[in-house]
């Protein structure tokens, strides 16, 4: 039997708030319907024991018995692994799975973090850089769309690479970026109707509101 | 008995030469003493068949006999389940291996790409956003450097991880980036010394030369 404990800051300002990465671990426990409890760890004070957990002094990390792992991406996998809910049993599945694990992360979000920077600054950057990272993001937009247009979900079910790229797209919509890329935002839509994307965003926001 | 085909372009311009992801692969397939061939699409057309496998119109991507995997992370991650000697085979070492590989892409590509835009643009850019971007990458650079003092390999052995994140850091380090990081440095040194390492990226440059 699975012992997971999921560990995320005790607080974060607002600005963040639903889309604290401890959110895609939340969504794939509960898709999963694995049993789980949620600790937490300073926010402003970063111990020695936090980043021996995360050598970044960011958060999630998960705990599974003994073993202490970081980085969404391999959480999801490892999740992927434990449950039968969250990725096909077939070879060439998951396969596909984790093809598109790995590109929400170093194709989408690569382009998609560097630009929602620019917007969590309040946007008012208009040099030619800026101009490349709009453009390094439309390129991405542009093929995820086709993509898109002709599936469901990215590898036949809803899988763990489902949670990643919606989530990653998720904040794009946010800041107005998939305006023009209906097949885009319908996918984050239909993904984050899903209720256990609803439960883990609605236990994400009353853990932070928690703290206040 | 795997067959495997690996996939770049026919050619590319000089400045990334010896950089293109394709390096990667031959580098894990080359430490792994798998056999493979290499084949080649078009820079300057890309084909339907070509986005068939690889949606977003880059390099490289991998075919097992009929599997067909594009980003570099996930081949990887295929390569260290073919092969015993890409990463450990206890659980808890490979799950090391696996957060590590993707730690290289979502906590330190993710930092260092968006800085080595900047650079490869002319370093012209004296923003308050690039300032921005070199206080991300170095955040992420303080953390790398405190893991790599004490340990010669991110997970143990040898791995598909450090493959990653070694070429993650060398593009850093082609950029002067790593000047105040011995660790980081070090270790960029320490990888890409190795036989395989060596020979991947003479046949890069060889591959790319013969098209000229």
């Amino acid at each position: 039997m699975a012992n997971l404990v999921l560990t995320t800051f005790d607080w974060v300002p607002d600005m963040p708030r639903g889309h604290v990465r401890d959110i895609r671990v939340r969504w794939a426990l509960e898709e999963a319907g694995l049993p789980y409890r949620v600790e937490s760890v300073p926010f402003h004070h970063r111990s020695a024991g936090h980043f021996a957990h995360q050598p970044f002094g960011q958060v999630p990390w998960l705990t599974d018995g003994d073993l202490s792992i970081f980085e969404t991406g391999a959480i999801l996998l490892h999740l992927g692994e434990l449950s039968g809910k969250l990725m096909p049993a077939d070879p060439r599945g998951r396969s596909d799975v984790k093809q598109w694990l790995f590109a929400a992360l170093a194709s989408v979000e690569a382009a998609s973090q560097p630009w929602s920077f620019f917007k969590f600054s309040g946007d008012t950057d208009e040099t030619p850089m800026r101009a490349f990272f709009d453009g390094f993001l439309e390129a991405r937009l542009k093929h995820m769309e086709e993509v898109l247009a002709g599936r469901e979900w990215l590898a036949g079910a809803f899988s763990i690479a489902d949670i990643l790229m919606a989530d990653v797209l998720r904040l794009v919509d946010r800041f107005e970026g998939l305006a023009t890329y209906d097949h885009c935002r319908a996918y984050v839509a239909r993904a984050t109707s899903r209720p256990s994307f609803l439960k883990a965003r609605a236990d994400q926001m009353a853990h932070f509101a928690a703290a206040d």
